[in-house]
């Protein structure tokens, strides 16, 4: 692109990064029954513009089909009037959940009669850069406003159509409900420049939340001035300890690898203490190679199981999104802690055992955002947290951590009440 | 510095770095009681050691007035034993404060019979960057370790016997009360590439706290790729309503703007309500200037109050921390919250106002850390909020905000207990 056309890009994103910003000021004040009724008025949109959306999502396919995109990429992208009313129903659900705003996180009153409340705020203004699920345009746009933060859209080019339709019924929602300016607004470019600019608008942007594959999260990281809640990768284990009841071992560990292994918290790997591995090794290699799991082994490993692949040093960091998983044998439970701590991604773990005090020291001494005892990994995630709804999973420890719902959308302030204290 | 050196310190930092990650996962699953009794520790150890560290103490001193060091910067750094006492009794007074690890911050049982805890743990490994009080080397260290964390510390030059000697002290107490090796630790290098080695291992350090200067946090800001916390600048501002107490309005104004004039908290701008201004204008003026404020208005202010200077563009955003403050006369409640969004530095801000409802909309609207009702901005501060302690004061929204104590020093995880719960 010519300096003149980045230039006008560049002053373009600076106006819609203000226009957010002032739209985010409006939104912090504006009541739980505006935004519920948005979001409400949001799903009516869909539901009545259903024959446009579909018609420009046809458009995104039938390039998506020229480009020879995969048939799994290509089913993603696709909307049918079904799949438009099942958004319709989630943005409906989402407006009946608990308003995350206004919730005094603590309160004091101090000896000088100062009244300090400690009280939930939208963050401000996000920005999502994701790739060509438009599912993703609806979802994260509701979710944000819902905690009265304003949003800047920026999709994948394969759902460029789709998405400039759904942005547009959004807007004319807010509109509708008395919502500011500004409070959505989709960029029309997809190139990687324009993510380079809105990257770096630190003076407007509060928060950047990336949604898709690692290389992509990478990218964004890379280039952001502004703070990025995300995850790169989940390499979750299960650990097997020494006394523990092998046949929920095994439920565990099958559901965890196989129910889904194409998910961030699906396992990766297991590690199982010694003294049990005798018994455990044959019968969860039979239940897992009875799924069709690749088993690659460490040395220890292999002795009671030889037939399966070796494991590579580099496998205990790999993430395989497949039916594949790392399995060793370790000496005791601190050393399977270190092994985790080491390797893993600080995701989920889990660690299946009959003693308490051999969890209650996994569970103090993992460093993961979510750490279970005696159940599956596959829990982590916000709809079976109980939060409702989920705008991702986060491995960082600022501010927030594991799945993130609404309330990990808001900050808080502090409110302080006074009858005109001074300090002495 | 040779490539050869630079190696070599790439080297030791990362095997500084890892020895406090290692530290870190320990601390997490330390008793409380350990901590409290390694604060006292290191308070006896500070005072039986007072002649040590006086003598090394002299040293710095030595230096400092030989390179011309201001007066008031070899005061910060001169160190007695009363000084040193001081220090004693507020690590003291810190192990009687509550702890903060394994707060349960929530919890729910799922239809499925899962637990879900969520609970606050500390950040893991913590890195100080800071000037030249001795001081915050040991109240910084304490207080991370206090919450569970390791610590880096990288303190000035000026400074560097001194912190030397306070590092031996730490370190003995630790040792003493059986904590891990590694659990604080000084960076013996006072040059700029050490900090911007330190600065890179975000593979060991989970958060920079940089304590200084405005330059000092832009330089690690630039450099970290390690998230920061921090504030760079107090631009607070008291804004007059139209109806109000004129005589609270004039102790507010003053306090906030005298009291102590070089903090970050102090105010630096008063904005008036034309309504109310031709009484307010020559009053607080009056109080002002009796205080040896110098005044800088904008026009309608320079009306009422003719002998003070023009106020500039520039002013609007400028920190002084000095005796000077910049007044605007504004037309309404609406435009006194846009300029502060717009030119402040979203630390504290304080209404005078009578009328509760325009209170609110400044609450609610104002997006900054601390927002007072009438109220001096000057209570911005750990001690005064009622925390105990403080490490800073943070502008961010992720994660802290507003005044840090030992709360802000942790961060939480989910710990799950199931019987076997997999996901369907």
């Amino acid at each position: 692109m010519k300096s003149e056309n980045r230039k006008m890009l560049v002053s373009t994103l600076a106006q819609m990064g203000e226009m957010a910003k002032m739209a985010s000021y409006e939104l912090a004040a504006s009541s739980a029954d505006d935004r519920n009724s948005c979001l409400s008025n949001m799903a009516d949109t869909l539901v009545k513009e259903s024959a446009y959306i579909e018609t420009e999502n046809k458009k995104d396919v039938a390039d998506a089909r020229k480009k020879g995109l995969s048939k799994a990429m290509v089913d993603r992208l696709m909307l049918d009037s079904g799949r438009i009313r099942e958004m319709a129903d989630t943005l409906r659900a989402m407006a009946k959940l608990d308003d995350p705003l206004g919730k005094t996180l603590s309160s004091c009153i101090r000896p000088n009669g100062l009244r300090i409340d400690k009280v939930s705020v939208p963050i401000g203004v996000i920005g999502i850069v994701y790739e060509a699920r438009p599912n993703v345009t609806v979802d994260a746009a509701a979710l944000c406003l819902k905690a009265g933060n304003a949003v800047l859209l920026r999709g994948g080019s394969e759902a460029i159509n789709t998405n400039i339709a759904l942005a547009h019924c959004i807007n004319r929602a807010c509109t509708a409900s008395g919502l500011p300016h500004g409070t959505v607004q989709l960029l029309p470019w997809t190139d990687r420049q324009a993510v380079e600019i809105l990257l770096g608008l630190d003076q407007y942007i509060d928060l950047i939340i990336p949604r898709g594959g690692e290389s992509l999260i990478r990218t964004v990281v890379e280039l952001s001035r502004i703070p990025v809640i995300k995850h790169y990768k989940g390499v979750c284990h299960a650990y097997i300890d020494s006394e523990c009841d092998l046949g929920m071992a095994e439920r565990i560990v099958v559901n965890a690898k196989c129910q889904r292994p194409g998910v961030c918290n699906a396992i990766e790997k297991i590690l199982i203490h010694k003294a049990i591995a005798r018994r455990a090794v044959p019968r969860l290699a039979k239940a897992l190679e009875g799924e069709g799991v690749e088993i690659r082994g460490d040395s220890s490993f292999r002795k009671l199981h030889p037939k399966c692949k070796p494991a590579s040093e580099s496998d205990w960091s790999e993430e395989y999104l497949d039916l594949i998983i790392a399995a060793k044998i370790v000496p005791d439970l601190a050393s399977a802690i270190e092994h985790i701590n080491r390797y893993g991604s600080h995701h989920s773990e889990t660690i299946v055992t009959g003693v308490a005090e051999n969890a209650e020291q996994f569970l103090n001494k993992v460093d993961s955002a979510a750490v279970y005892w005696n159940a599956s990994t596959r829990f982590t995630d916000g709809g079976q947290f109980g939060m409702g709804a989920e705008i991702g999973i986060s491995t960082d420890k600022l501010h927030a951590r594991g799945p993130m719902g609404l309330t990990e959308l808001t900050t808080y302030k502090y409110r302080i009440y006074g009858s005109g204290q001074c300090r002495e």
